[in-house]
């Protein structure tokens, strides 16, 4: 590979102008044949693309479409929604759109943040387990310092706590932030970076460490995350009453409530990081949609789905979405297809964060009912007395 | 809510006509005044639409790099690929891409697909535990009938095998299918709702069933994916070279090898998905230039980064991602502009799906070098002989 | 510690008479000034312990208390059965017999033994991952040799089928055996050697393996064995008799339904090994009683509990334990107290291991039952109308 | 079961009397047709008995043997210790002490308790999510008489702190405190219901509770006492002399390494809750030696072992045992053979617990050390040359 010529033109890797894509597409047309046409149309100005991509080629057109209203009795989210999903996903969008419409009827969901934090999680290596529980307690000691430090770097980002675990010799440690309406991955970077610095000039002992020993854990579902909320915790919740749900969604709340407890033994036995239908299906949307940082569906898709039969025959049912990582400014939000969709949403700009989220797990849920019932209706035949009702 | 005014207009929901796409727009322009000024601009033809999204209100238009080339040895796919990634997080392209060079320069990164499957799992429901044994040995004994059944509905998909669990009164049955070039989720939908129904036909007990159980497990990450592959299980392995390390990377490998023990207890510890640096972004990059089902990214970032120093000082390196979920024809791949992106790499149509999920696995193998390397460099300072080397 | 007087005395490592035992025991007191009194004393002949124990220095006296009877309607346990636990945690042996006789008064429990192997799992090691494979098919294509060798070492074990993973270069392949009334660990350990030799002289290529890669999961819980069940497979089921719960317990079906899903909530998040409430109690009882591997707790203590609210207030609840591992003779079940123990139950000796799994199993859904209703019981107070009933 | 004669003798089921003994023995002798005459012999006076068991009817006698000297370097423990391990599984004594030999070969091990807990976690339920929230806030700020209320019910406990967690309108709370040298379980049982009936009483809103919701997690492993420690979190390291390990076992430390990368991956694969070869083994032994809770050994035997090769060759080792859970008085350590082992230790009484984790875990890491080399040396054959170090 020693030859240069198959090398990217690396003239300007961060010139986004439309003359310097078209640069690149030639070269890539001359190395493998292949003309991008499409993909060098689009409308909007590149030059609001600095920031956000390199090597710029064009523009993939992932079509939108718009699912709802739906009706949400949030504290940041209050009224009727109209969600943009952006997917190549048949029949998603008409599916969110019927799960909502039963919210509607039954009076709309009600959303709540109920925390959030942002981290970065450096591992502190020691000469022995000892040495690194110590530090661990002079971290705690010397708080003060630390978050004079970390918060140096940011006008936004607030160092709220450290978790510290101690594995071997080394002394895990994640920082807590709050962001603001940013998503934060690189902010709290920074700022871990510069308390690390700060720790290692202070601390009255040797002091190695490296900015992340995956316990942050970024980009990638974790437990962790979900005992302690990568992103933001957010809450929706909904009754569905029993008739509407038989005369919308020809289900009944007993069976749908069996159904649940079944699900969720296969959830539990499966291991997996959701136990109900697809709440990746709506984040995904919504996440392409809105300009957030599309990798982080993999955090925001674990949750919780519980249900709890009530005595009147209805059924309240809640998602709950441990680490949904999401922002209304900088990143992707201000593309313009984007930032238009947020528009719609009335969540572009600073302190929307939390309205956005509310309406994500709104859109969860309305995906879940949606679904839930289709499987149900379809194939959970209705003999079920045999099993259940009779005995 | 009983107002008909604040709903989508529902004629046509499936016209996806630049006329009816704006009618929608104009509709929510009234309901929310936003304007979707470049959302409603696009190239492509919207009659390529149907059957990938419904309420279609426009396009959003996603800035796309190019990364590499990057050499691959792999059974599918030979030789030198550019691969273009679909994203708003700055850095993302060029890191990926220092990561391409450096597996370039240690020749190369070896690929292999070594399994492949797509699932649905219904749960079956019967009076008591020993029924639901019966049930699974009775499946066992009439598998051609099975699959009979279930291949009657496809001219591709073949199913492989059933695996089976008992919990409580409950069988959880998982059908294994190949599903060619296609990514297959609605094609084993299908036929396993064929199989289904002929099995309630012919079993000769009751049978009443679910047609999933949340052990497919479908748009969600699964302890259970990464045991037994949705999608293809791919893996991809390089020996960074101590040399070339040094001299690109600024790293030495007896330190990445630490470093990586040190990740991987940290991983173990959060009960991450993944256990090396950040394998979703350059999948879900990927997934969406080349019009992907981009909710798979949550099941496809599983994985296990693995590593070996070699007594030359070498590293040798592999990542394995065990439900790789992808397609090169059907959903979201025809679409103009991920077309496009599909053929820069040789991936569009029949017999292509695993070439392209060879490139994946090695693209995501560049990226974790990269990013890995970047936080030795830059953080774990070289004063580690006084915790390892010398004592 | 080159100083070989602080070494136990090795004459006679094996030699389990009392007078070597006193010699071991006066070398303590003499080492360290602490006198094995009680431990010294014991009814049982030590020349029956050679196989069990080394470096034999006296007997632990565990209390044994009785609970029971409890009426059980399995495959091979039926009838009433008194059942020995060994604890020294007061109220354990009373709340156990308190959930059988709830479950007496119910009809008794229904217990089925679903599915059961015993596995050893080598770890082999190709130079990359398309040779790892295609071993992985060498294997499937030569399971009668493999069968044979195996099974040329054990006149019981049998070579059922094996499960392969490939990681990296790495082919994991676990071995799995059905092993008659034994534990089997041993057994399958030797036929499990035996068959890697085989492959090693027969497979065409290089062929380097460790005998154990972790995927046994030997002595450790792991998600795998919840999956594919280590030892055997067990099912109790009951249905409570909503008069019944609210006569002997003070609790409402009803209530115990809701619980049951906030308990499942909570063992979802955080991970656990299983959803009820306290499996271990009962099996480590029963387990150091009856002679069973006392380690093996570990992995018998996971499993589901499932419930189901009948639609006439009857509650339908079952355990699944998929991974009890059980012996009625080998190992330290012909001790002479933990054969009695065996014996009460009518389990000593071949063919009575289905028997004894299926006892442990309506033992556990005794105690989860108990304990349930003490916690809501004592302290989830009634006004949960307020909450649930009257919404 | 309405026959009365099935029961067994109720009179003073809290009477442990030799004679109400033979009572119950004779009762099923009666029933069952079994004599329990080993179990019905033993030295100890079942006087100390009430307290640890009920419907005593005798004593099961499990074998102890020694196993050492063990060299600890301990903050607790320190100096040469035997330890007895009763257990009936063959070659476990003689293999652990084979691990302690090389171990004080090597210098000794050196332990460390870094933290330590005992919990209860109730789960309080609300309407919605948002007093659920709103509650977590209040408790906060109500710590003071919190903590007085639950510390009000113990000379011992301490509340540490609360760790919270939202799921649909459920307020998880996980109470930590620390027990002093008791395991604490039902101290912090005691002391958390009187903290929720001080809640109850204070709340300025409806607030109804489960005593537990499963996020304890009592008697069961679970992730989250992986990560927060339930019992005592304790570190044991060791550094392997590259020509001890040879000379000794004929284990090559860079083998030892590799073979240690290998376990890693199928522990990470197999979702198993410690990454080593056997830690379940040498704790449940000593456990039942010494009194423990036998049950406790499922969230005991967790763990990570942690390993790095170190430029000279020797290997670095650690085992982090992060739910050990011990005490050295109260429950069955003060019966007679309990007490003696650990008073063989040193370890019986109020003070000990620490030294006595201590000794659990460099037990564990001896035992570890054994079984790796026993499985490298016999079976991973040397020409691992070919794969590793001529590349």
């Amino acid at each position: 590979m020693g030859d240069g010529r198959y090398r990217i033109p690396r003239d300007g890797q961060n010139d986004h102008s439309r003359e310097q894509a078209e640069i690149r597409r030639d070269f890539l047309l001359e190395q493998t044949g292949t003309e991008l046409t499409h993909t060098g149309k689009f409308s909007i100005d590149p030059g609001v693309l600095p920031g956000n991509i390199e090597n710029f080629i064009g523009i993939v057109q992932m079509p939108v479409g718009v699912a709802g209203p739906i009706e949400i009795n949030g504290e940041h989210a209050q009224g009727r929604f109209y969600v943009p999903l952006a997917t190549t996903e048949g029949t998603l969008v008409a599916s969110y759109s019927r799960g909502m419409r039963v919210i509607n009827e039954c009076g709309g969901v009600k959303t709540t943040v109920v925390e959030q934090y942002m981290q970065r999680a450096p591992a502190f290596i020691f000469s022995d387990a000892r040495e690194a529980r110590e530090f661990g307690l002079w971290l705690d000691e010397n708080m003060a310092g630390i978050r004079a430090a970390a918060e140096s770097t940011t006008s936004i980002g607030k160092l709220i706590h450290l978790e510290q675990w101690s594995v071997s010799r080394i002394r895990y440690v994640r920082f807590n932030y709050t962001t603001g309406d940013a998503a934060g991955q690189n902010m709290v970077g920074k700022a871990t970076l510069a308390a690390c610095e700060w720790i290692k000039a202070h601390y009255p002992g040797d002091c190695e460490y490296l900015l992340s020993g995956n316990m942050d854990t970024d980009k990638k579902h974790s437990h962790l995350n979900m005992l302690h909320s990568r992103g933001k915790r957010v809450i929706a919740e909904v009754v569905l009453k029993k008739d509407i749900m038989r005369k919308l969604m020809k289900v009944d709340t007993w069976v749908m409530a069996r159904s649940s407890v079944l699900a969720n033994m296969g959830a539990m036995l499966a291991g997996a990081a959701y136990n109900g239908p697809h709440s990746a299906n709506g984040i995904a949307s919504l996440f392409i949609a809105t300009g957030q940082d599309e990798a982080n569906v993999v955090e925001s898709h674990a949750g919780l789905l519980s249900h709890e039969l009530l005595a009147n025959g209805d059924l309240y049912l809640s998602v709950t979405l441990p680490s949904l990582i999401v922002a209304t400014y900088g990143g992707g939000t201000g593309l313009p297809t984007q930032r238009e969709c947020l528009e719609l949403l009335g969540c572009y700009g600073k302190g929307k964060a939390n309205k956005f989220a509310e309406i994500v797990a709104a859109t969860v849920l309305a995906g879940d009912i949606s679904l839930a019932c289709a499987v149900i209706a379809g194939h959970w035949v209705s003999s079920h007395d045999k099993f259940g009702r009779n005995k």
